[in-house]
């Protein structure tokens, strides 16, 4: 039976270079993936990037309008080719729609979907993607990195010249317009955190 | 480090039954826990009732305002008598500042708190509580059950006499107003899906 | 598909609760399932008893030289009775043949196979049953309680009267010839350690 | 509090990878780490090679009869020099003592230890350092790969010319003097299963 994973994490849990290795794994046995991303992530364009410094292009790069199912049955040429597994990069971004297509294409079409994503943005608040994924994932799977105490990290602060930042738009992207910084509660939730 | 787990399960995956198991292996130890939960399950008043025969009265019945932290605090006479673990029935219910609140009982009280409830509602759509705790516990755990067909159940179907119902109330208490089953993804989104 | 779960954990973490809770939701769909255990258990006999209060009679209670695949085959009436699931018992205490046997199951006849046990005896080592199922079982799944320290528990210490008994034979059973407290790593390893 | 984790993966399922991505998490952070595995794998001799492309040099390469507590003391400059975190790649090879002493490392020292190994050999037994690993380390977690049928998979068949090979000696790495293929239960167990 297909599943649909989402395999959560804080920023530079490694999610990137974990969806590499599973394209990697499936295509050593000749076996063919798809990789999508939502295109809202203008940083790495139309890359999966691993901090490790392995990268590759996706095949589909997704708007927010799209039909995620619509799109998979395309490349897969009507599943004429077949697909063993979709991985999606930065699945905190896809909508609410795109995630039940999801569902969708593991019960309906056979396709197993690997979802990578943040869980929440840097008020704690889930994405519109990874709220749907949090909902009806078949297997929710945390990807772990740890926090500057040493403790497993959760949260992910986005910094400003004095500490914390604890207003501004959702969707800032890291390096580009906002810096950020993976924390666990006690040390996102402390008053007096300072910047590292 | 104390922490916040979310065990979350279907309908009928034996999450009271879990929940009085626990806090039998703490008081065997000689060590006190708190039982609570939202006031708003009717069925069951103030007690934890296990489908397995075992039931017990809760510490806290929490109405949708209370604040938990503060009711915790009383409850421990202002931590006077120690809490070995805050255990939270039906947490679905709460509200996410009560869900806050359990994570600052952890972080800043020492406190494990571990909340038992169901994912989404039967439209698979989170509860406050649930989708609070799904953005902010430490550990996100299920517990499982089997669908009629034998996989993993995961959605909680509203049944009517013509089948699932896809239309209604987010709340509707099992057995009192609404009947439910547990499905897994296929056999919910099945069309023809009849009464079983 | 089929599998093979084991569901370990220290003395008093609620194996058999939660294998009977597992029974009740297979049973209350109206489907089968075979209890099993080995008798080598000589305490409760042909039943498995929860300390919650709840117990049962098993199906089938298992000699060291029987074959697993025989017995279940045979409750079954060679498959004419259709089996939802074994459960067993004191899965610690199985040949590494009647394992091999609870694989057999899963792969060849899909039944699938959760088998409750210790992970370790009283000086940190797996018992045949236990050292076979970490090797082959499908999926590893660990039942939790505490130490007397608040942390998690993960060994079982065989308590004389002046502390943790370092040599013995393996097998002496809990509350007849032995008393037992389920202790995380660092209070097992403590030279001091007293009796609670 | 400081654990040991045993990640365990059949072949080729991105244990390095894991491993390399968890040290490149803490050096990112400006915390230490050390990595170490046993001399036995003379293929990749003193380095960890990831097939994603990326490899490192261990710091401390292990003989059989090396105590891994003393090794890791002495890197550590008896501790002057704050390790983060043990990384072990190819742990299966580990000896028990040195399991051990990597239990002693997370409990007396507080130091983490994160051991990635084989669960079991091509005949599905356990090595001797997976064997202690998974009676002893704190916590289980699986490291995933598909079977040739899509499936999870469990197991690692040697193949020889005419199919799996079911007798042999335990070791013989991989590329070198035999070919391993990850497989499941099911195509494991298959009399007829045939070269890919």
């Amino acid at each position: 039976m297909a599943k649909l994973f989402f395999r959560y994490g804080p920023m530079n849990s490694g999610k990137s270079t974990a969806l590499l290795q599973v394209a990697h794994n499936y295509e050593e046995r000749g076996q063919k993936v798809l990789l999508a991303k939502p295109g809202i992530d203008k940083k790495a364009g139309n890359r999966v990037i691993s901090r490790l410094g392995v990268d590759r292009a996706v095949d589909i790069l997704l708007a927010p309008e799209d039909s995620l199912l619509q799109r998979v049955l395309q490349a897969s040429n009507f599943q004429t080719i077949e697909i063993a597994c979709l991985l999606i990069d930065e699945a905190q971004f896809l909508s609410p729609e795109q995630v039940d297509d999801a569902l969708a294409l593991t019960v309906f079409h056979g396709i197993p979907v690997i979802a990578y994503g943040l869980r929440t943005d840097f008020l704690t608040h889930a994405f519109p993607g990874s709220a749907r994924l949090l909902e009806i994932a078949h297997q929710l799977e945390e990807l772990k990195t740890i926090c500057r105490c040493g403790k497993k990290a959760m949260f992910n602060a986005r910094m400003g010249t004095e500490g914390i930042l604890r207003a501004g738009e959702q969707v800032a992207i890291d390096g580009l317009t906002a810096r950020y910084e993976a924390l666990c509660a006690a040390c996102y939730l402390d008053p007096n955190a300072t910047v590292a």
